[in-house]
């Protein structure tokens, strides 16, 4: 079986704590995809690796696929316009590897549906007047 | 019972496409909270309306309490300082009114799962070599 990485690309923030549900999301889909690729977080700016270093390490670890997946709640200019270009050198740089770039994960009706099950959840416990 | 509105805060963009998950999600929170208060968007800059136009709105509703639910994927800059500084002026322009900030909607465990799950059936899709 060839080995298929992902690389969680979100936008960076110059506040470390910024990345840390990036980082609980790059454990949770360790667990689930095991064995069957790497998986990497990368950032658009003021965080690294930038994608494509992340890419580069992927392809350096024997992927012949690497999926990359826009952690980003809407698709405006940096996963419209930004994105692709970064995409569009990762294959000019690795032409015998397969990379697949996902819509936006925020678009996506289950991670909706989530998010509004917190914003419910959030309603129940705020009966009290808290911060 | 009190009417309890919610504000969804999202970053904004120039894109005016980025803001559609955004609507999708008021349009799930609509259906679900029901005849319990309003949903509406607000954002942090490029977009309209800004939170103290959106929690004035939900005010003049009758809203008695208002949770606001950062729509961000973490807890940078922007959740962390320029939100809590709106939040604070809401509650003095307001202060008969139960204003309540959630923590960023990407902290949720449950967000994270259906991140997870999407980014799954992502490579199970990218099997063909697909864009």
């Amino acid at each position: 079986m060839s080995v298929h990485g992902i690389v969680l690309f979100g936008h960076g923030a110059r506040d470390g704590r910024w990345a840390e549900p990036f980082e609980r999301l790059a454990v949770k889909l360790r667990d689930a995809h095991g064995t069957a690729g790497p998986v990497a977080l990368a950032f658009l700016e003021l965080m690294s690796p930038d994608l494509p270093t992340a890419v580069a390490e992927q392809v350096a670890a024997g992927c012949a696929a690497i999926t990359v997946v826009p952690v980003f709640f809407g698709q405006g200019g940096h996963v419209r316009r930004d994105l692709p270009a970064l995409i569009d050198a990762c294959r000019v740089a690795h032409p015998g590897v397969t990379i697949h770039c996902a819509i936006a994960a925020g678009e996506d009706d289950g991670v909706l549906d989530a998010v509004a099950d917190y914003c419910l959840r959030q309603i129940a416990g705020s009966s009290s007047p808290a911060d």
